[in-house]
């Protein structure tokens, strides 16, 4: 399995990055990098293309020792206690920030981690998910978005889209904001059953089916008309996602408390934010619309 | 003590807001708040002046009952264990970010806290300080800045400058870049002696002497010539703040989690922030002479 999702979000990064190139017009900056620890990724950047202010795709494939303390509090946990403290983690992270303030920033992330020999009972997993940012709602990018991610949860007997969706909109909740950071789509983790290769196979699904799920958004969006206000919304709502990533996202505060690249954890992070003090959307306006659905999830798929 | 501290924050948020609006040609936004457990505050903030691109100056009034796990992490922790837990605390604080690339953001911060009803041995103490921000080294700023709070300190025997100023390199660190915030100025916490009187007169004399320390740094700064990458550099820096104060500041993390007013604590954040991927100041440069500081603190008043 190690082999297998290696060699998959390596070839997903190239799928994905090779989309953005095109659409773009950019070519991307490559890092390879080393852990001291053990292991290493490949980020991959670009900035100010024609379509994207800044979009990130990083793969790492890292392996080390736990402390018995982060052993307890993970997946695993529960059975393993004090043993496997070996861990292997391989996965793929994005982060794309259109410029345009009508197409909506996305993220996602696919991993897969083990302890000792990932053969135990509770000692491999998957996580990950994708959800989307918007700075204005178009309902039908939010609804396609989720329609795509549903049918690969259909797919596999192990995908639970209605889970999956209400995990996604737990935990891209801006507690002091009263808001999530987006309109959703799924979050998962600890994915495992008997069988882990019908695991991998959702895994590859969600993975494969991530530029169907938001290139038409992004097409459709790209070129809209915007005014200089829009692009303010834009960018406060830009400050909101940064308020998430560094005081709640659970990736970036471990990268940054484990001496991780700080360049690859914090590549998640828009080229520019806003902070207003006491900004408030008109009533009625198609900001306070975002907000709206930002403040109580949507279940985007209900007819 | 209660009395004469909430008429001193108050009366030095005036001085302060009137010295802003006049260099400004600008008036504040004023927010008088309550807060539910008991207490309130008013905020004060400008934006888009001719010289400040955001400056905030609050002050608050509050009170309340500690839980007993947030009681033994605090000051008198270790005399008062369990008992009073009734609180009352009243400060002051304020940070200005100014437009021009050249001239420094500037942060302040004084405060009386006391448990039950101060009287007790460690049941009181006063904590604050004054750091300098600049996005561009100019080290006679620095060198001003430092001595005005040394002079403060040296006027009172609880005032320490050498250990005040270690603590502000130390406090304002940003572990994940291997830089501190700024260039430092002092910081203090738990001030307490024999005489409270005492200790109340070095915190005045310092909160007194706030406009000595910035104004003339301000006016020699506001109106020089800067370049559009001078600007860039300077949002970059406010990425930097914008990470020190979600990722570490105590107090940023202290209102997050205790549902204080948001708006009144995110005030700190400048208007506008970035991060571009990688980016490295070039050899030699005003930028990378600015980093060499934030990398290895500098004893500005040893001659």
């Amino acid at each position: 399995m190690r082999t297998q999702m290696v060699e998959y979000v390596h070839k997903l990064q190239d799928e994905i990055c090779s989309a953005i190139s095109q659409i773009d017009n950019n070519l991307y900056r490559e890092d390879e990098w080393e852990r001291e620890e053990g292991g290493g990724g490949r980020s991959r950047v670009f900035a100010n293309g024609e379509v994207f202010e800044k979009a990130g795709v990083n793969v790492s494939v890292v392996h080390g020792t736990l402390s018995p303390e982060a052993a307890e509090k993970m997946g695993g946990g529960h059975q393993l206690k004090g043993q496997d403290l070996e861990f292997f983690a391989t996965g793929i992270s994005l982060v794309l920030h259109p410029k345009n303030p009508m197409a909506p920033t996305v993220h996602a992330n696919y991993r897969y981690f083990e302890r000792g020999l990932g053969e135990k009972e509770g000692s491999w997993w998957f996580g990950g998910g994708a959800d989307l940012t918007p700075s204005y709602l178009f309902e039908n990018d939010a609804v396609h978005f989720h329609q795509v991610h549903k049918d690969a949860c259909d797919r596999h007997t192990v995908g639970n889209y209605n889970k999956f969706k209400q995990w996604c909109d737990d935990y891209f909740f801006i507690k002091h904001r009263g808001e999530r950071r987006g309109v959703g789509g799924i979050f998962f983790d600890d994915v495992r059953t008997d069988d882990k290769q019908e695991c991998f196979e959702f895994i590859k699904d969600c993975g494969d089916n991530f530029l169907n799920a938001y290139m038409p958004i992004l097409e459709r969006r790209m070129n809209l008309q915007f005014t200089e206000q829009n692009k303010i919304w834009q960018q406060i709502r830009r400050g909101r996602y940064v308020e998430f990533n560094l005081v709640y996202d659970r990736g970036t505060k471990f990268g940054l408390t484990t001496n991780g690249r700080i360049e690859s954890i914090l590549m998640s992070l828009p080229q520019t934010g806003r902070w207003e003090y006491c900004h408030e959307a008109e009533s009625g306006s198609e900001e306070e619309k975002l907000l709206h659905v930002l403040r109580k999830p949507v279940d985007w798929l209900v007819s």
